[in-house]
């Protein structure tokens, strides 16, 4: 048999679907399964997205190929939020288009990094950027977050790390796995940083709607400045995912938001990647987008009682740790140091029907930590977790 | 400005949108404008299609992230049609569903060949497979499919190719931009030879469903027999593109057939390119596959009218000459040797009003070229062809 490619033979499995298996042998003893494993919102789709998403479906104005970038009209109305969001001027010829952020990552990354480049990350990582970068041969270096600094990387650390092949450093905020929000002047200072090094910062902000203080019903405070500082078009790239804030994972949309040469590049890339993102979703978000606002603030709040359920449900449980909790994520630390994440995570799913992501999935130094996506869950159903958390052992 | 990842910056703008841009400079002087530039189907989406997809996309059954692999339901059904288009049993572990057959290609290509190893692709080329493999680092060799040789390739010249460093051949069949079909006895070889030589068969099947005795209803021939070879598993990975037959591109749907051992590779990349595939398009397909299979027969037999028209058309056009006419294109010789073909086609764009793609879109050495998309346009429209042609000079 001719060989695979060892890049992409030696890459785990994906792990959803696997941890997601452990939850499916829990035998119930303890009430229902609790899935705290993707990161997925616990509430459906609001149905006047779905109606937008069935009226453009079924409308033939969509069945053809489309722009490579983007329905023009979902790249305007996008485009006219970020400029309220950032409250910095940005034109859809800033935006483009993609299935899903999994896929903006692919494009942000490709168009500034060739095999052999290296993309700087922090760690604990989002393992998808991880295994993105190894199957296309880039590199990559980690800057560690440590729990003592709230989970953010130190300026002087990544300073350091920045040598003569890095091409990019890629930064989570608000962060996956921990749930760390970046404060507006630490991201200043991180593209100051770049800038100044002539390195490229991709800055994934999938979570961004669920930050506290998000304006997405006008007069918030914006997650950072950066598409107001001099010479942002060429050092920033950020990415964005409907999937979360729309409840839309399925219809796969995303966005990056960069400089128009930026944008002109990964329209090359998502040509020959796939032509366009679907364009039905796209034509109804567009929609949406304005549409949808309030009930988005609704989520927000909703997502931060869940946070709040949950730091109630962890207090009084001897031994485990919140060490990071933020707009979608908690990252917990587990009783059992020296025991591995993934024992810990699978025994928790099989006995204790808590499916959870083990913390060495996003950096090996991560084996005393399990990841919470408490979003997934409402606050009654997080409120179980103290006593399935008390009574848990590891046998 | 830090520096764009030169495999990509050095690629060249997509080029249906730059040919677009030729015919939108049209005066209309000859009349309204024929585009045969874009390979899509001139007609419709059938109306029970848009109604299914109407019905899955304002469905919350397909808002959360699906199976990796694709909709259970749509790889099981269409293994079976499969099984059935082949006469080779093939099952859902067979099938590998992507946004797209671009997608699907990036995904066989990455599957089996890394940075620094080659490709063997055939000449004439479709460009996003050449244009893919650039932008990852993936060397590239030809073999040139001669006009005396319908287009098809030589064995012992692809028996020379194959060198120590190609993993794997890529063949398009209907060919696109010739036309060509292969026929299943030259397929046949083909896989024996890379069976033989221990690298991969690739092949791009996007327009299967266009050949003449496609068995859409039951009772065709199949397009070849490699299914139901010894080790096909371990050689032959099948590409197919639902845009084409069931004339929903913007939908983004296309599949990976190939061994449980590919798919499983394939599984790992989709994860990183994109989680999955849109779903509720996935859905609305798996109903539609038996469903419309009366109605891509009826489309099978307008496409063949459509080829006729064109050859009447062109019998009788000094100088132009129809070097070979398949499935879906025509590969057209036009009467300016020593002219370039973008010149050619660009001028037959802003002062003929036909639009078509430059032979050396697919090849330096296809100068003497251009590609009808015939397929786009209906019979009466193609008649038309023949009056703007003879009046065409190159000024
Ligand atoms: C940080 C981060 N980036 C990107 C993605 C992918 O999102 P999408 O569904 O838009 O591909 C996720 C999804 O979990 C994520 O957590
Ligand atoms: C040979 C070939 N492969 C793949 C594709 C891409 O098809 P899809 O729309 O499924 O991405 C095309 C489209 O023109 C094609 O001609």
């Amino acid at each position: 048999m001719p060989a695979f490619n060892p890049l992409v033979e030696k890459l785990s499995p994906p792990p959803v679907p696997s941890v997601a298996a452990w939850g499916r042998a829990y035998d119930g003893s303890q009430g229902p399964l609790i899935d705290l494993a993707q990161a997925v919102p616990g509430y459906p789709a609001h149905p006047e997205m779905l109606k937008l998403l069935g009226e453009a479906a079924s409308s033939p104005a969509f069945t053809g190929y489309g722009p490579i970038e983007g329905e023009t009209e979902l790249r305007r109305v996008y485009a006219e939020h970020l400029s309220q969001v950032y409250g910095a001027p940005l034109g859809l010829e800033n935006v483009h288009i993609t299935s899903g952020c999994n896929q903006a990552f692919v494009c942000a990354a490709m168009t500034v990094a060739g095999p052999g480049n290296t993309v700087l990350m922090t760690e604990p990582f989002y393992f998808n950027h991880e295994t993105t970068l190894a199957m296309m041969a880039i590199r990559t270096a980690f800057v560690s977050c440590e729990p003592a600094n709230g989970f953010l990387p130190d300026l002087l650390a990544l300073e350091e790390a920045i040598t003569g092949d890095v091409r990019a450093l890629a930064v989570v905020s608000p962060n996956n796995p921990t749930g760390a929000i970046y404060p507006p002047s630490l991201l200043e200072a991180i593209f100051k940083l770049c800038r100044e090094k002539g390195i490229w910062l991709i800055l994934d902000e999938t979570y961004r709607d669920f930050m506290p203080e998000a304006g997405l019903v006008g007069g918030g405070r914006a997650p950072h400045g950066l598409f107001g500082l001099d010479g942002w078009e060429d050092t920033l790239i950020s990415l964005y995912s409907f999937s979360k804030s729309f409840c839309i994972p399925g219809h796969r949309l995303g966005a990056v938001t960069a400089g128009a040469g930026v944008v002109a590049q990964v329209a090359k890339i998502m040509d020959n990647l796939q032509i366009c993102a679907p364009r039905a979703a796209q034509a109804a978000v567009a929609r949406a987008l304005p549409l949808l606002a309030g009930w988005r603030e609704e989520n927000r709040q909703e997502i931060g009682r869940r946070a709040g359920a949950l730091k109630a449900a962890m207090r009084s449980v001897n031994g485990w740790k919140l060490d990071a909790i933020g707009a979608y994520f908690a990252f917990v630390r587990h009783p059992f140091p020296g025991r591995g994440s993934a024992e810990v995570a699978e025994k928790l799913a099989r006995q204790a029907g808590i499916v959870c992501i083990p913390g060495a999935y996003f950096g090996d130094s991560q084996q005393n930590y399990l990841r919470f996506a408490f979003a997934n869950a409402d606050a009654p159903t997080i409120g179980l977790l103290e006593e399935r958390l008390r009574n848990f052992s590891l046998s």
